[in-house]
């Protein structure tokens, strides 16, 4: 079959099939959509990705991604600088900022220790915590990788790491979800979350 | 709570949010996807939008999207100019060309007939598709609009203003899709695919 595709087109679809959990048509109905904004909305758009690239960098005290030297957490005066979670991404850490329920500061591995992958220790946040470490204002560090075996890993070498500083090291709770059935629970969890109860 | 925003990663993430199908926690996906990106990669991604809007125009002829002043099938010698099939959008114009069936060319109307949304016939393509009927070059013309009550109501007001002109007017045939269940059609359908029985 001839094609007769329109190549800017084409190549509008081709940039939406690079995006995670974006399909071919999904990529179609997208770009034409895009196609078919007012000018100034699609220039808006087309800027909004070359500035998020141009501005953003990572903070240089928690790596989470800031469009200054510091980001607005660790900027912040009413955040408590004693207590660091320690999360694997940046959408980690804006998951546990909904929650509103934590005032303390973050600090983002962007990774996990996996060999299979080739990431070790090096390529991840490592140093950058060990160096915040060091001027003794903290006195917890929260590990909140996610509970899958590389999160897992990369919380034990850390606290493993960590364990001569002197610092409390926490852990996320394990347990059942709220809202959650202990019928449709998995083994681990259910395991976990007896291991973990708690008293009334 | 305070508002702890990165505001370039903010402005991407609404970016995201405005398109079809995209709430705000893909929004954040995609954002820190394309903050991940090679920089080249986001700058072609950007690129994509401004060219897609400044290059696509529509083709003088179908009023099918374009780079050209006619598209790639108006264009083509392959294409048996003397059937036109009537679409209400590009992307229907794909998934008939996706058939790999169809030899013919398009017309889209870009929109369908709806007093509701204020959208009558002027709005439409129409008027392109009655010049291109006046070189006699066209012997059918198949109704190829959704099977919706405006599709259906377009389809009806466009045959009646075609009809005058001596043209052989078609409709695409309605039935139970292949692989769909009897059980599950309903009663529309199914009344309609018994009406269109055809001899074995």
């Amino acid at each position: 079959m001839a094609n007769y595709n329109v190549a800017p087109l084409q190549r509008l679809v081709e940039q939406f099939e690079r995006l995670p959990g974006i399909g071919s048509k999904t990529a179609q109905r997208l770009a034409y959509f895009v196609l078919n904004m007012p000018k100034e909305q699609a220039a808006e758009f087309s800027k909004a990705i070359t500035e998020a690239h141009e501005k953003i960098r990572r903070c240089e005290i928690c790596c989470n991604f800031s469009d200054q030297e510091k980001c607005p957490v660790c900027r912040s005066e009413a955040r408590d600088k004693s207590t660091i979670c320690v999360v694997e991404t940046p959408r980690d850490a804006i998951a546990i900022e909904g929650t509103g329920e934590y005032k303390g500061t973050y600090h983002v591995l962007h990774g996990v220790i996996s060999p299979l992958n080739g990431i070790g220790p090096d390529q991840l946040c490592i140093k950058e915590l060990l160096a915040r470490l060091n001027d003794g204002k903290a006195q917890e560090v929260i590990m909140a990788t996610n509970p899958t075996v590389e999160g897992e890993a990369t919380a034990m070498y850390l606290s493993r790491l960590l364990k001569p500083l002197g610092l409390k090291i926490t852990r996320l709770a394990y347990g059942i979800p709220v809202g959650g059935d202990l019928e449709y629970a998995d083994d681990v969890t259910l395991a976990r979350a007896l291991e973990g109860r708690s008293e009334l």
